[in-house]
C-alpha cells in the first residue's frame, strides 16, 4: 500500500461532509451558528527542510503552511496545536525561538499540543494543526471552478525556488528571495477578501501547474495556461538575481531563454500565492493575476506566446 | 533546553486563556455559542509502542488517547485530523484497518490531516488531533479540587499494566487484560455524564499517582491516597492472572503481600480511567471509586491500611 492507495483507503473512510473528500486544503466542520475550518501539516527533516536549516525558521515555515491552507478558505485563524518531537538542547531552544516570532507576527494564540521525546537518532517530526473559522459561506473549495472562468494567481510565482537554488548553491542571495523561501507569509487577509468572490480557491504549495492542475480535475474542467502570462519577477525570470534593485513590479518572462527556468517555478512549489478561479469579469478587492482559463472537458496545457508547449513530467512536489 | 525548560517556555508563548496554561488535557476555545474542546497527541515508535506492535492496535490506541483527553473534559466528539507517515506497504494496510475499526467503534470522523513520506529508515510517528464540543459548562478543568473533596476514579487501575507485562513476556493472557492496554476504550459518555457533578477531571494516562498529583497541584492543595480503597482486578492484584473467571467485580487489594505490585501499577499508566474530584456527598450518574481526599496544604502522600507508605521514585510516565 503505497501513498496513493493509502490516501485511497482514508478517503474510503473519510466519508463525512466536513472532510470534503479528503480533496481540499482543509476539513470544513458546521458548528452551531460558526463554521470550523481545520487543517493539519507534518514536516519531517530532510523532506520538507533541511536538516541543517535553522530550526527558528522550521518553526515560522511549519505555522506558516497551516496557515496558508487556511488563507485559502478565507479563513479566520483562532490558533493552532503543535506536535514537537524534542531534539538537541540548542536545537529546541531555536526552535521555539522562530515559533513565538512566527505567532506574533500572524497574532495567533498557541492553543495545546504534545512534546515528546524520542531518542537522539530519531528523525524529527513536528506537526501543527491549525484551526479557524469561515468569514465568508460558502468556503470556497477546489471543485467549483466554472467552464470560462479565469486563473488567477495573487503574486509572483518562482521567488522561493530562487531563494532555495541559491542557498543550496552557497551564493548570496537577495534576502527577500531567501525569505520567500525560509519564512513565506501566509495571505491570510487577502483570503478573507477574495473568499466571497472565487468559484474556487487553494493556496501554492506544491507548484503551480500542479496545484492548478487539481482545481481543474477537482472541477471536472480542463485549463489551458500561459506561461508567459504568469508574474514572475524580473530578477527571477532572467536570472539576474543580484539585480534586485531592478525588481520595482512583478513582469512577464519575455522571451525563449527564460522560459526553461520558468518551466522549473511553475512545478518547484512553496510560492503561498492563492490560486483562484473567477469569471473573466469579475471585480475583484485585491490585485491578481490571471494565468489561464478554465474549459469543458480535461487535462491541462501549457503555452507560450501562442506556442503550446509540452508539459513537464512532474507537475509539482507530491509528496508532502 | 530539556522537556521541562521547553514546555516552560512554550508556557511563556501560550497566554491565550484557551491554552489553559498548558496544564489541561485540552484547549477550550469558546466560539460563538459553542464551546471547542480540543487536544492533540503524537505516538512515537520505539516510545509510544513497541517497534513490532500489530499498526491495528497503534492506529487504534492513537484514537483512543486522543478520545479519552475529550472524554475528560466533558466533551462530544466531533472528529479528528491524522497526521501519517508513511511505512512500509503492509504496515500502512494494518494501519488503516485498525483506524477504520476505532473509528467505526468510537463513531468518530476522519475530517482531513496530513500523510508525509519519509525515508525508510526513519522513525515512524503519528499523530491525532480531537475536535469536541463542551456538553457542560464550565468545562472541567485540573484546578478545581476544593480541600476535603474526594478524589475519585471510574474503574480498574492495573488492567493495561498486566496486560503488558503478560504480553512482554511471552505469557498467554486474559483477552480483556491486553485489550486493555492495546486497545483501550475511552470513556466518552461517562465523561459527558461526570462534567457536571465534578471539581476538577483528567484521564489516568500517565499513572494513577502522577496524574491524581497533577490535579493536587494545580488545585494547591494536598492530596492523601488510600491504595487499599484503589480499586484493582483481584486477578490484577493478586497476580492470579489465569484466574480470569474470578473477577467477577473489582476488588481492592487484601494484603501486603500484594502491595509491591499496586505501588507499580499506579505509576504505570495507560487505565484510561477518569480521575476526579468531587464534594464526598455528592450524588454522582455513574459508579466511581473514592481513592483518596484533597486537603489544605501541598504534596502527595499514600498510605496503605492507615501506614503511611513510602512514595516511588517516579510517580509515573514523564515523557509523552
Amino acid at each position: 500500500m503505497n501513498e496513493l492507495t493509502f490516501i485511497e483507503a482514508l478517503r474510503g473512510i473519510a466519508t463525512d461532509p466536513a472532510a470534503r473528500g479528503l480533496n481540499d486544503d482543509c476539513a470544513v466542520l458546521e458548528l452551531g451558528t460558526e463554521t470550523l475550518i481545520l487543517t493539519h501539516d507534518v514536516m519531517v527533516s530532510g523532506v520538507h527542510f533541511l536538516a541543517d536549516a535553522d530550526p527558528a525558521d522550521v518553526a515560522w515555515k511549519l505555522v506558516a503552511v497551516n496557515l496558508s491552507d487556511l488563507a485559502s478558505k478565507g479563513a479566520q485563524p483562532l490558533g493552532v496545536m503543535l506536535g514537537f518531537m524534542l531534539n538537541q538542547a540548542a536545537w529546541n531552544q531555536r526552535f521555539i525561538e522562530g515559533l513565538s516570532v512566527a505567532l506574533a507576527a500572524f497574532n495567533l494564540p498557541l492553543l495545546g499540543g504534545d512534546t515528546v521525546s524520542a531518542g537522539r537518532d530519531a528523525t524529527a517530526s513536528y506537526g501543527i494543526t491549525a484551526i479557524g473559522r469561515a468569514t465568508s459561506l460558502p468556503v470556497p473549495s477546489r471543485s467549483g471552478a466554472k467552464p470560462g472562468d479565469a486563473l488567477l494567481v495573487t503574486g509572483p510565482i518562482g521567488d522561493a525556488y530562487a531563494g532555495f537554488e541559491l542557498v543550496k548553491a552557497g551564493a548570496s542571495a537577495p534576502a527577500d528571495l531567501v525569505q520567500a523561501y525560509l519564512r513565506p507569509r501566509p495571505l491570510v487577509e487577502v483570503g478573507q477578501r477574495l473568499a466571497p468572490h472565487v468559484h474556487a480557491m487553494m493556496d501554492v504549495s506544491d507548484g503551480l501547474l500542479l496545484d492548478a492542475s487539481r482545481i481543474a480535475t477537482a472541477s471536472g474542467l480542463g485549463l489551458e495556461i500561459d506561461l508567459g502570462a504568469v508574474p514572475f519577477s524580473p530578477s527571477c525570470g532572467a536570472r539576474h538575481l543580484p539585480h534586485h534593485e531592478m525588481r520595482a513590479a512583478m513582469a512577464h518572462i519575455a522571451d525563449t531563454a527564460e522560459v526553461s527556468w520558468a518551466q522549473q517555478a511553475i512545478t518547484w512549489g512553496d510560492d503561498y500565492q492563492l490560486l483562484f478561479a473567477a469569471p473573466l469579469d469579475a471585480s475583484l478587492p485585491v490585485d491578481a493575476w490571471p494565468v489561464g482559463r478554465f474549459v469543458a472537458g480535461a487535462g491541462l496545457s501549457l503555452s507560450f506566446q501562442g506556442s503550446k508547449l509540452p508539459l513537464p513530467a512532474s507537475l509539482g512536489f507530491q509528496h508532502r
